[in-house]
């Protein structure tokens, strides 16, 4: 990371609000070795991990099943120059685990369009990082997953 | 791509046009061998090129040039459950030629924080795809770089 490059790094817990409030996310992924984006909706677990519900015999799932991810949302105000980006890292994974799916069919995120093979896919948020964009400086020069 | 999933497809100048509204955008490349994403602001140049301004010192710079990314914008109204988002993939470089640092200064993205230092970056529009999301139809299975 650079100094005053005119981010604020944040804590977990402020990545982890933050994300909370976000209506939708980015999966970042590889795709025949291209790097791939895809917006989805998603929630988030108590954990912080990342939940999206999909059809089982999506692309999505089939690209992303044991691959490590990262999973980008972010609220950019252009005319003020100011905003947030948070990303997860970690392993995506389809849950299998029967007691967990009915939990997360209650408590998990909701479908925009319910396929009859709905699946739950997990991010787990092994690593959380995120930035405060400072009104009036760049957007430039820092990359999100700096180490800390 | 998946029948009946929701999305129409954009053709080329569709997603050009969109891109061209859009105020930030999204850069995907690999840090550390791990996927890795970016706000970012930019413009688009006349070919469709990505156009970005950054510092020449800027640890984004030294992990994109020479490297085939993503760049991605989107406009998702998660109350409606529409928008669209466009994926421009292909190479990224620093913008070397003297004349062709003379016309960007002059056309080019505005800097949101002028450096002493500023290089233009130009990720070439090798492959450009775009889905609209129809309205109350899911964002789920579908990969936005789906071959034609």
């Amino acid at each position: 990371m650079y100094p005053n490059d005119g981010f604020r790094e944040l804590e977990r817990q402020e990545c982890l609000r933050l994300l909370a409030k976000a209506p939708v996310g980015r999966i970042v992924h590889t795709r025949q070795a291209l790097p791939a984006v895809l917006p989805v909706n998603f929630s988030l677990d108590t954990d912080g991990a990342v939940l999206l519900r999909t059809s089982a015999t999506s692309e999505l799932v089939r690209a992303i099943d044991g691959a490590v991810v990262a999973f980008e949302a972010d609220e950019v105000d252009a005319e003020a120059h100011a905003g947030w980006s948070v990303v997860v890292t970690g392993h995506a994974a389809m849950v299998t685990d029967r007691a967990e799916q009915e939990r997360l069919a209650r408590t998990g995120p909701r479908s925009w369009a319910p396929s009859p093979r709905e699946v739950f896919v997990r991010i787990e948020p092994e690593l959380v990082t995120g930035r405060e964009l400072i009104a009036g400086r760049s957007l430039y020069g820092v990359d999100l997953q700096a180490p800390r």
